[in-house]
């Protein structure tokens, strides 16, 4: 254990030590089977089990009603800013997209790929450095939903309530921020994230949509691509992602041990607010999400050069805080404090930063 | 290790034990990294390293050159038999598909909702228990490729040669027995396959394709279903499956470690060859595949009832021979012994036929 580092890397991301000592326990024999889960076929009872556990322990974490499918499927948020427009989007449609942010722009250019799709508002112009006001949106009622970025990993901003969209039913791309705090269900249609930020290991992507919605996936649709297939199939229609479901449903019995989301939204307030103190306390950190759009998952910041930047990257790594380097998109500094990142390091960045304001500010 | 049982199950399947036993140890922290590979960025020199040491081993292993690349993506095989029509089938083209068993009908049935696709050969009528021969082939030689299933899991049928498609690129799933022997990949113009079988864990799929079959998918794709997206990417345009990735690099160093294809093929001759043999000297048992045909990863035998066959599979099971019950649509027994499955389990099996005939026959 002592040789492992501080990761604040943006996804795939740190896990909570207590899921990786249980997987590594049983990596070589799950115990009354006799099989590795990353041999296990899934067709068999004990895998079978594992994942309708998953889905219950997901239902029980984040209060998921019957009238919402959970599906795990593959490919990643990427694919879903395809499958998304693919399946919901009837002909002659139009939905709406909100771009926050580098995913929300590729989820819109996907999606435009699709069908026809209307910028309904942007941040572009601010340097993606806010979220927009519910006034500054251009929604049209009469859209076949209306998709938004929950969180922006890239420039640290985070959506603080949903957007009104009325009976227009809402999309969220939760990749970055999911089940890091309480999320009112109701006021969506379809959520889906990539598991390896807040939930797990790459490899498995959490699908939660609404009955209605999953009754308009068109019959022609091939059928991977299609949410009705993996509804029917309970997630298993062909293999699944099998050892990144079973990670991903240890790391929700953690979160619900933990004490659940509530719980898991003051640990994520507590340690960002740590970071953002150390910025706000400073003249010599600058931070690029104005205050109010910050992310409880995301800080990002700026230092006066790259050359200190760098420098800054470089020492914290040498020190064990490993994967600051913003992205290559922004530059600067990002710290990632997922569900599963612990307060401790957060301390530990949060002094390397004043020491390093010290002898370089 | 003592509580593993003999896993015959057709997919996900057993694992190399040193390979199981590698993860494991590193399983909290890959040394020198001081994080899991769970954890790790897909942008991480060590998991780059990783990916790339990944594709030069399988280059090694099974002689592919330069003019092929190689892609580890997601979806399974079902993803391909959507997505190899969408790439290489041109505008009024049609392709080719032999059909040999259930995935190779559902290959068909799945490039049929996207193009036009022509059957160039099946056994259906005969249950699925042998391969067609050159001749019963329906071929057009302008087919933009012709599509071949290299071995049926749940028949026990596996091609002793590729057809011969003459100017027309083959294109293979290959999931159940890819690299269990040598392979002439001039032969194909794309490969794929599942790697829940001889490869990995589920969760990755790995195609092998040619650059000149490469430059066929348009631009109106969308992006993670285009073979270009991946391969400009170098596999990790979005989020791979990091952790199926890196057993599947293990596995491929441990084939090349046991002596790479050759002797890969001469075990399996040799554990296939003691389950016909079981089959052959009996007057009990009755293999599916006609000789000739017979697969040398899944090994499918009836019984004389099905009483018979469940009770064959309970004590089987009681013994630590799990998983030996047929798949659903055809019944029986099916024997799945791929890559890692070891000899010795196959000669406790062999044992315990002759043991459940003569108390039973």
């Amino acid at each position: 254990m002592t040789d492992r580092v501080y990761n604040f890397a943006a996804g795939p991301a740190v896990l909570p030590i207590p899921v990786l000592e249980e997987a590594q326990r049983d990596l070589l024999s799950l115990p009354g089977v006799g099989i590795s889960v990353l041999e296990m076929s899934h067709r068999s009872p004990a895998i079978e089990d594992m994942m309708r556990a998953a889905e219950a322990d997901i239902r029980t974490l984040a209060g998921i009603p019957d009238n919402y499918r959970i599906l795990f499927l593959q490919g990643g948020a990427s694919l879903q800013f395809s499958m998304v427009p693919m399946n919901l989007l009837g002909p002659g449609q139009s939905a709406g997209h909100i771009v926050t942010g580098h995913f929300a722009r590729m989820a819109l250019q996907e999606a435009r790929s699709v069908g026809n799709i209307n910028l309904a508002g942007s941040t572009e112009d601010d340097g993606f450095n806010r979220i927009p006001g519910q006034s500054e949106l251009e929604l049209d009622p009469d859209a076949a939903y209306l998709h938004f970025t929950t969180n922006n990993t890239i420039f640290g901003t985070e959506w603080q309530e949903e957007p009104d969209s009325g009976d227009v039913p809402l999309v969220a791309d939760a990749s970055s921020n999911i089940f890091s705090k309480p999320i009112d269900i109701n006021r969506y249609g379809l959520v889906y994230a990539g598991a390896q930020k807040n939930l797990g290991a790459a490899g498995v992507t959490l699908v939660i949509i609404r009955d209605d919605l999953l009754e308009r996936s068109p019959d022609t649709l091939p059928a991977m691509l299609n949410y009705q297939t993996h509804a029917k199939g309970n997630s298993a229609y062909n293999t699944p992602p099998v050892f990144a479901v079973y990670i991903l449903g240890l790391v929700v019995k953690w979160l619900i041990a933990q004490g659940g989301l509530e719980a898991a939204q003051r640990r994520n307030r507590e340690k960002a607010g740590l970071l953002y103190d150390a910025i706000d306390s400073s003249e010599y950190f600058r931070g690029h999400a104005l205050p109010g759009h910050r992310s409880a998952m995301n800080v990002t910041f700026r230092l006066p050069d790259e050359d200190a930047e760098q420098r800054f990257v470089d020492e914290a790594a040498a020190q064990g805080l490993a994967e600051l380097k913003g992205h290559r998109s922004v530059g600067g500094i990002r710290a990632s404090i997922y569900n599963a990142f612990p307060v401790e390091g957060v301390e530990v960045l949060a002094s390397f930063m004043k020491e390093f304001e010290r002898t370089n500010g």
